[in-house]
């Protein structure tokens, strides 16, 4: 048995040791060598569209593929058989992560880091954003305290956040599929939208990227949000339809936008998103990182060495 | 007896009733009228140095001023005879809103949301802050998971900071004048300075403003801290001395600065932090946004009426 590791991240490779199989390491940007085209097992991570689509032509013994992506599009879309193959994903490995990046977006927002940024380049000092506030004013979103923030699409990533929101003081509310209590927030039905969207300072999507999430956000859905709200991306970039989102921003129909992602990447130098009045642009770099892989990746390789479901399974 | 409340900030005035006392607005920015200058009793926020030096002349009858500024350099400095007057502070109405502010300083520096702002203001995507990245590499602060935070002044805002960095999987240490465990966090004397400064990827600094703080944080400790160390300051502007900061940001001695308060406010337009690389500038927003006045003044009211010791005295 072979296992085919990728060099494009760090991993303690020791935590694989134990079991009878070859590890390997890969350079996930070029044709993996013939004297290991006999793996059963491959790991990705960054890998090229070449590399993955030889790979499913060459590795005729393929078994299982270990992704370290929250979503492996890359994988799926190279051409693997999966009727052979089990393809299993990196999730949860980017929850922690990708919290992290939401809130500082949040805080971007809330506390307008961005235009003191824009004062700062000019050599001014941004009098109106320091000094005595208005606490919590209404029609406003200045702080996380008390603030209603709504996350559309309540998943792992989701529950990692929820803590640090409701530690600041905010108001968490859930959308996905499946409505109910989770993780002691609750969560709606997509048919609730439109009363929650009304009565939320900050909307964050953590949306996957499918047909029906396309566009999710769409004019009409945008028109629900107070004029105060920010939106805030760290899903998939269709899940917003960027030309609504634009003109409700050129006409301060909302309060802003915070996004991590985008229908098309790199963010088109034609896009109307880069000048639009309170726009927060971050380069798809809210995961990237994954976290704990080795654990994932041993837990799976036992599991799999004694033919039990493995984690992830696509 | 009367109490003279200001109108720069909004107050549940109901707040204050039930016991014998007089409760009358008044404009910080003007003269106190004749008809009020026999006040008891005034609180304070946001007064105009005027106000309150006529204040200190004109009101025989003062006995208690409650500031609600954390510090109220403003009152201390007007004149008012403090051998009758008892003066209290807004301690701890702060604490919140500061610990936010700071949060969002860290996560600014961290993912380096500013540097992503210069990239928008060209329309230009920063391809090298997105995408896969190391997790946690060394030498870097890139994330608050695992981070070596300092927090040089333990009071009350750090201990509100506290819970939050620690959800973000940082190691917390405190510098403070008397060591221990509090809150448990460990903090340690001054004279440990030069050990923790070497073991630091942000040092948080919320001194308070005295003599035996000013240039707290200078060239020579400056030099202590690793090459990619932040230094973030909510405390107040002298305990650092900014030539040096300067000095150490433009030879790269140190990762960033993310300030909100600064040796003379506005920051001159002269600085050479305004240019200096990885500086973040915030005009003194962290505060100004005192939370659960009424509370403080409602406690105090009743002490003061009852003969009790009360609390924030200075």
């Amino acid at each position: 048995m072979k296992l085919l590791y990728p060099t494009s991240l760090k991993l303690d490779v020791a935590s694989f040791d134990g079991f009878s199989v070859a590890l390997q390491p890969y350079d996930v940007k070029a044709a993996i060598p013939e004297e290991h085209a006999d793996a059963e097992i491959l790991v990705t991570w960054t890998n090229s569209a070449d590399n993955l689509k030889d790979a499913a032509r060459r590795l005729k013994n393929l078994r299982w593929i270990q992704s370290l992506a929250a979503g492996p599009n890359d994988v799926l879309g190279a051409g693997f058989d999966t009727s052979k193959i089990t393809v299993t994903t990196g999730s949860g490995l980017h929850d922690h992560t990708v919290a992290e990046h939401t809130l500082g977006l949040l805080l971007t927002a809330a506390r307008r880091f961005y235009e003191m940024r824009d004062y700062q380049l000019q050599g001014k000092w941004p009098a109106h954003l320091g000094g005595p506030q208005p606490d919590r004013p209404a029609g406003a979103f200045t702080t996380l305290r008390d603030a209603r923030v709504l996350v559309w699409g309540f998943g792992n990533i989701a529950k990692a956040l929820t803590p640090h929101l409701v530690g600041l003081g905010a108001e968490v509310r859930g959308v996905a599929r499946t409505a109910g209590v989770r993780d002691g927030v609750q969560i709606y039905a997509d048919a609730q939208l439109p009363e929650l969207l009304a009565e939320t300072d900050a909307l964050v999507m953590i949306l996957p990227g499918s047909d029906s999430t396309r566009h999710a956000l769409n004019a009409e859905r945008l028109k629900l949000l107070p004029k105060h709200a920010w939106v805030v991306n760290v899903g998939r970039g269709t899940a917003i339809d960027e030309d609504a989102l634009a003109d409700a921003l050129e006409k301060r129909e909302i309060g802003g936008a915070a996004l991590d992602v985008f229908e098309v990447e790199p963010l088109s130098e034609a896009s109307r998103l880069w000048k639009a009045p309170n726009v927060v642009i971050s380069p798809h770099a809210a995961g990237g990182r994954p976290q704990g892989s080795e654990g994932l990746i041993a837990d799976n390789l036992r599991r799999f060495m004694s033919s039990q479901q493995l984690r992830n399974v696509i």
